[in-house]
């Protein structure tokens, strides 16, 4: 293994940071990496809003779950889809330009996450550490109103940036073999694959809790499919202009 | 810089590759990387079919618009968003799994980037070149019959693996300053951000083509909004019980 796949096997989402600050030139050079990404069709369909008013990141602390490293680390980013810019770069060059479908819905959102863990392997490969905050996602409409985001732009998900002051294992992945099919999707063995994932993760909680934890994957994601479920997306995405058609 | 941040920004997409294969070994040293993205809920929403028949590889090329390099590179993937998976374990303990959810879409797709984009800077930091395949999306339905696709799975994107056998430039990127903003989203200087772009792109494409080329972003971007809207992707998603509540 190269430095880099190797500093790629490391991660782990950091939720505690220490008090030091990023310098605004390592801030930059992180954001310029992930500028770096691939980007569909050239649209860079992205913006980042860099929250540094103290006050509306305790407002993002209750908004995503009252998770308190989004004020806590040395910076907080909101990274917003953004078809708006290059809706109105194509409009320049006399495009009748066609908004809100959700081909656009999808791509601004994959661009929005190419450049995004391009900005976290950067930031990581200088010590820093980093926790995404998809929990942006259940007050989408009043993180829109905190940050002004015009239609057409989506909060997609936060990132917290900081000096890690925790040192959390890395998580367990699924088994290569269940992720990764030859030609054609076979379902035969999901289920062997979901049970033995289970008893993979049973072993990590209880491990990790010194048998206090008894859990597994598949009950960890019983409730993302009932009660976590950010039923408003659909909704709220419709009034802000994207993916109607 | 570091090194993984210079490997970062040599990132440019590779269209054209030498005979030389990957060994089986780096391919699952890319993969494996590619796991260790951060998953949002430890969903690992994704499932990538390797498509190795090199018949279903020139269906490929005709059904993402004539791309060669689909079946001419080393290895080639479809990044497919699952939630098929993590729904059967949910219902493994017992979840009234709620299916086809906006949110569901969305999670996956950016778990499907994440997860992309570490084994794109994996592939790099060996040698290799990749161009993602937008182009997948053309004809989704097709793609998915190909590949046996079954419900709450799609194909979101394609990747081409190999060792380069062309040495293009890096494409120029937006101002940082466009694409970032503090505590609130500012429309005042889009137009401004747009026009200075142009001016850059124009430059490029000119120096390119020794003066042959004159086109900027803006008039690049015009057939994405018009022609290429793959206005189908909203009712194949549906069809595909993804995005539907």
């Amino acid at each position: 293994m190269n430095p880099t796949i190797e500093l790629l096997h490391q991660h782990r989402s950091i939720r505690k940071f220490t008090h030091q600050r990023i310098s605004s030139d390592l801030f930059e050079a992180v954001l310029r990496a992930g500028q770096c990404a691939a980007t569909s069709s050239h649209l860079q369909a992205y913006t980042l809003i860099h929250v540094t008013d103290m006050a509306k990141r305790e407002v993002l602390v209750e908004l995503t779950g009252g998770q308190k490293y989004v004020a806590d680390a040395s910076d907080f980013l909101v990274f917003c889809a953004d078809m708006k810019r290059p809706s109105e770069a194509a409009r320049n060059s006399g495009a009748d330009a066609v908004s809100g479908t959700t081909e656009q819905l999808l791509v601004a959102s994959v661009d929005v996450a190419l450049m995004a863990q391009n900005m976290v392997i950067a930031a990581e490969s200088e010590g820093l550490g980093v926790c995404y905050i998809g929990g942006i996602r259940n007050a989408p409409a009043e993180v829109s109103e905190l940050l002004n985001l015009p239609d057409q732009v989506y909060p997609v998900f936060g990132l917290c940036l900081g000096y890690p002051d925790q040192n959390p294992e890395t998580k367990p992945r699924m088994p290569l073999e269940a992720i990764l099919k030859e030609n054609n999707y076979t379902s035969a063995d999901t289920q062997a694959h979901v049970e033995g994932f289970d008893a993979t993760m049973e072993e990590y909680y209880l491990a990790r809790t010194e048998g206090n934890k008894s859990s597994n994957w598949s009950k960890q994601l019983h409730p993302l499919f009932t009660t976590r479920l950010r039923l408003h997306m659909k909704e709220f995405l419709k009034k802000r202009g994207l993916g109607i058609r």
